[in-house]
């Protein structure tokens, strides 16, 4: 064995096993309790039958029992499947039975789904109940599975595979990514170099555990034996309250999210001062939020890029070009719309169609390599021989260019470009412009059908409460700073907030779906 | 490809090519200056009819020059050979021979062993010339290399080999260590992350390049594009004068090098002020040293402990133990005397001879393993198998046990041991006491034949200048302090220093050589 995960647990065990591992509201222990915890549920998923490669599947909110699994499945050799909670019955049936899960493990509030799905999916045939009370006839109760004797070891090799975790919410059918035990342990590192945790580090779970965009840092904070701190779930009241409170150190959130705890009431009463670094992903900042988030919050700020098949972190915009590029001192401040530079241990770069490499600015696929890439799609070798090739490249379908320094600015998933007239559109450089508007709360661009061009240019906006912007007056400002064949030719207004994945990312299949009925293009 | 030596500088060359990369002297040069230097060496290399597998190896002082074949060797898929100088020309040529290295670099003050060399040895068919003139018959000229065009891209995998490094120095025939691009890269990640080196990091390149304890700081460096300050060789008033001068930060030295850096009567005159971390491996230092050293120096402390098997870094002792054991706080003052606790990516336990792991501070071998474990030995597959196991783990030879906290207190060498009577005898036990002397500058303690108890404890001391210690009072010295069968039964005073190898280890063996001529036992 030459990399588990497993080690870092066992280092925070040894180095500091008195030092605070979990607070959780009231429930706080060390890292000797957290390791006691761990290896008890080990030994009680092994007495439920658990074994080398069974999957595990976790259904539930954010919280300390939760975080036992992260830990707990891939040390006795198993794989984790973190669920979605906010997907339908059918298709977490369809992730169930894709991945062949035996055991899951749910919350009270996933109680009844964990019930309904034992009864649709035939591998699925044991249930664990996270909760205080007692556990629902036919389900294990997870605290008397911590009651197990320690598991027993489990020969495992740096390729084992450590969890599988499904992507493709936002478009076509789940696919399960595998990620090994050195998958994981590289980014652990990765993510350990780029944000340069200390061991007095207290870590927020504040976006959702079952993304991996948390679960990377669960496993890096482990292994420096930093804190782990829970908010069931992202609310913005909550989340202050628990940072003041508990002398939070560290978030990782999406820009909607911060969109949300800048908004409140309550944040600007909050001590905040513990804070040092607020880490954000899935897209930029808006200019205006930027701005907002770094006058209110005392800290420093960084973007994270990545992507599940990367386990997930390639690029980094960091402290320092967020921190000079608030002056406006270039090259930071441009860098800023960027997703960043590849972090240390990966290589990003962008190539086109024909594999060769992109000129500096020239829009082309994000392509990336190292050891935090994914071995493969579970049961799909033909979708992952389309993007893994022969020389170790991942081959993102995200669409960007790179600045001359390797500062990647992602222009469009490949498969939500809009073709027009003839012409690629790219919908994130026009959200960006939407979003320079005063009036502008939300802004989604999709293609919708035109039978002039083939697709037409639209936009769905969210206005912020009290303004009444007027479709002219958007098309008007989007026509100042976009060539024309960019700008939207129509706008809807919604009145409550866009359709989001569980990460946080815009539904823009939902948004598609009203116009494309019918037509055979599809809406993905 | 999933991890390679060659990121390290392309990604410095991309992100930051206007960074200074090197400073040695008056020569200094920025990243993208330094990337177009190792790809005109690579293809200069190739022209030469090197090629993906071929050893290339060096014999120089420190350098900038000497830094491109660190970084172009490994790049085209070639082996690199960094040979200690120290070493005589009979076991040069051994080295040599059992690698089949097929290019030599060497500097001016090693142009003519170079030239003895490629006669003894069939496969050195190339010498390269490092240095300002013109090149010496016969050779290649460094610097004409680097006009070429970059180097052809050749295919590499993570367990392609990167270099090999002869150990053995201090004992038997040196054997040559196989380190993986994975191997090295892991090293270089898990130093970053024990040292924290950042951006703005000047890297002093005091100790020998040949050395992989300053090999490993070269990549970590290199990939955070920091950049490498460089004196010819360790000397206590150049090294004060090039950290004044060039601000360097940090310095990865031996004890028996600080000894001298800091009792040279210039150093208390230097300003020193941005040197933020002082790194030391080899040893502990000696209390009064550490006192000493921690009065004069406004930085940071860490020991670090490895070996050239694992890449070499296994453990540290941190800047906070440091800190905190300075004022005699527990358990951090205990610490100071221990080579630290596993750093993150490694396991590093004591196991017994049964190969159980030790109980907290039982005595038995240290046992690592991780990424960064060797490949193996060249061409020795019997020793190797006897020293890596099916599980991963590498059996070190090192006599240690570690405290509740995983720190790893190092008794000696399995070989150094001295049997005296049936009872075990760890030589750096007797140094340890020995050192608390004020009289004592130096001491090694070693076994020396004695027909009534097999070996008897020996001890040899280099008096402190002005002071004249008897035997009787140094024996009494350590009488206070340990079990009377520990206690040296004879004294040699020494005027010269020890003879001590390339490391700044203490040459045991020459010491024992005198004493062993004509017994059995041999003096490994």
């Amino acid at each position: 064995m030459t990399e588990s995960l497993r080690w870092a647990l066992d280092r925070a065990a040894l180095i500091a096993p008195e030092r605070t591992a979990v607070i959780d509201g009231d429930i706080t222990y060390d890292y000797a309790e957290l390791a006691r915890r761990v290896g008890g549920l080990g030994g009680g998923l092994q007495s439920l039958g658990i074994g080398k490669g069974d999957v595990v599947g976790v259904l539930a909110l954010n919280g300390h029992r939760h975080l036992d699994y992260w830990l707990g499945v891939p040390a006795i050799g198993a794989v984790l499947n973190d669920l979605n909670f906010r997907l339908s019955e059918d298709e977490l049936a369809f992730i169930i039975d894709d991945c062949g899960t035996a055991a899951l493990a749910v919350d009270d509030m996933h109680a009844g789904i964990g019930g309904r799905l034992r009864e649709r999916c035939p591998t699925l045939t044991t249930l664990v109940h996270l909760g205080d009370g007692p556990a629902p006839a036919g389900f294990a109760s997870h605290d008397e599975l911590l009651g197990h004797t320690a598991a027993t070891a489990v020969p495992l090799g740096a390729e084992d595979i450590g969890g599988v975790f499904y992507t493709g919410g936002t478009t076509g059918r789940p696919k399960g990514v595998l990620l090994s035990h050195r998958n994981l342990v590289a980014n652990a590192k990765h993510a350990l170099l780029a944000i340069r945790h200390t061991p007095e580090e207290r870590y927020l779970h504040a976006g959702p555990m079952f993304h991996l965009a948390d679960g990377s840092q669960t496993y890096a904070v482990t292994w420096i034996a930093g804190t782990h701190v829970f908010v069931p779930a992202f609310d913005a009241d909550l989340v202050g309250r628990v940072i003041e409170r508990e002398r939070v150190t560290l978030l990782l959130i999406v820009p909607s999210m911060i969109n949300m705890f800048v908004n409140h009431p309550g944040t600007a009463e909050r001590d905040l001062s513990s804070l040092r670094l607020l880490l954000y992903g899935a897209s930029p900042m808006p200019d205006q939020l930027q701005e907002a988030a770094m006058k209110l919050l005392p800290c420093d700020f960084s973007q994270l890029y990545g992507m599940t098949e990367a386990a997930p972190l390639l690029t980094q915009c960091s402290p320092e070009d967020h921190r000079r590029g608030a002056t406006g001192e270039q090259p930071y401040a441009g860098r800023l719309r960027s997703a960043g530079a590849p972090v240390i241990g990966v290589q990003v770069e962008v190539h086109r169609e024909d594999g060769t490499r992109a000129a500096q600015s020239e829009v082309g696929e994000i392509w990336a390599r190292g050891p935090n890439i994914m071995t493969g799609y579970l049961n799909r070798p033909d979708e992952t021989a389309a993007v893994l090739d022969d020389e170790g490249w991942y081959h993102s379908g995200d669409a960007a260019w790179a600045d001359e320094n390797g500062y990647i600015y992602i222009v469009d998933r490949l498969k939500d470009m809009i073709i027009s007239g003839g012409e690629n559109v790219y919908s994130a450089e026009v959200e960006n412009v939407l979003y320079t508007h005063p009036d502008v709360l939300e802004a989604a661009v999709i293609g919708v059908p035109d039978d002039a061009w083939g697709e037409r240019v639209h936009a769905v906006v969210v206005a912020r409460p009290g303004a009444e912007p007027d479709v002219e007056d958007l098309i008007a400002h989007c026509r100042a700073k976009l060539g024309g064949f960019k700008v939207p030719r129509s706008v809807d207004f919604r009145d409550d907030a866009l359709p989001k994945s569980g990460a946080g990312k815009i539904l823009k299949r939902e948004l598609r779906q009203p116009y494309w009925a019918g037509h055979d293009r599809g809406v993905n």
